[in-house]
């Protein structure tokens, strides 16, 4: 059946070999199956190129490496190898008003902050899209927030849960005043919250 | 066709007049048809009474008032009008911890935890339920605590958030060391920040 005779591009269903776009497109496809089906820590960047049918060293190029793969399949609105250094990065004192900001930039941008609510919505509806947040939560922002800021996992969870339930109801819940709080008051009133727990000492 | 022949307990399909378990529902699905539709404060207890095509003292008697329509309509785990004079009532200086403790005190048993779940879920997913919630704890619990316990509303939303944050961490996504803490652990770790919201002076 290998016919030696058309040309390979003309070998697919559309006739013609697939571009980077759908190349990038199908490891990602696949990585959110290994994903939902593995979960993070048990799908390797070796078996998310192998059912894709390519190189691991082409997903290395495309996605750097399997947090990138995660993010991007799972359309995180914000890439936290960006985020998380410059919380991190802030002075011990105002961590609080650091963190309370930076999400607070996020979310005012629609098309960043959607993302965001269709993967809480989802892990709130469906056990398997729980599962995924909390593991790539824990093996990633969780470790990097613990070791390199040293808070303690507790003071991180309640800092990420205020975040959480403030998202919900600034946006999702709309509810008055909170919903038309400016950014600024909303710093004075979150930021010495996130700020106790993430200088906690257990 | 008003036959007196026949005896009016026949006049129904099933042969019989309505108990009262019957008459109840149908109140609560008429109530809940309306309050999706017309939102908390614009269903009145004499347009559900005439919906369900009953006198609007039967409502008054099985359900007291519209609060407690709504409560058992939406499937409330928790009757506000119990909880909220104990929070409110404790002494200032632990607000914050008594808030808390009544929250995993409800959330520790799953039967009360599960509807109130469901009802986050069904705001983030639905529109009309996010209007239902938001008109409810605004009309209901928020005119309570900001009135009867003096605190600013900005407060209240983010006490509120708090806790809806560290509901959905700790039993939705289950994130651990979070999950598995105790219930004092908690209280350590979140009333303070409690207690601040609810103290909070503009």
């Amino acid at each position: 059946m290998t016919e030696a005779a058309g040309p390979r591009e003309a070998a697919g269903p559309r006739g013609r070999r697939p571009g980077p776009t759908e190349t990038r497109e199908k490891i990602l496809a696949e990585a959110r199956d290994l994903f939902a089906e593995k979960g993070y820590d048990g799908a390797s960047l070796r078996a998310i190129a192998r059912a894709a049918g390519v190189d691991p060293a082409l997903v290395h190029h495309f996605f750097g490496n399997k947090e990138g793969v995660f993010v991007e399949a799972m359309r995180f609105p914000v890439d936290p190898s960006v985020v998380l250094p410059r919380v991190i990065s802030a002075p011990r004192e105002r961590l609080g008003e650091t963190m309370v900001r930076t999400f607070l930039e996020v979310w005012r941008d629609e098309d960043r902050r959607a993302p965001m609510l269709a993967m809480l919505r989802s892990a709130m509806t469906n056990e398997r899209a729980a599962a995924l947040l909390r593991e790539f939560v824990t093996a990633v922002l969780l470790g990097r927030v613990t070791r390199d800021a040293e808070v303690p996992p507790l003071g991180v969870q309640a800092a990420a849960g205020q975040m959480i339930g403030l998202m919900i109801l600034r946006y999702v819940v709309r509810m008055e005043p909170l919903a038309s709080a400016s950014e600024d008051e909303l710093i004075e009133l979150v930021a010495p919250a996130i700020q106790r727990y993430l200088t906690l000492t257990f």
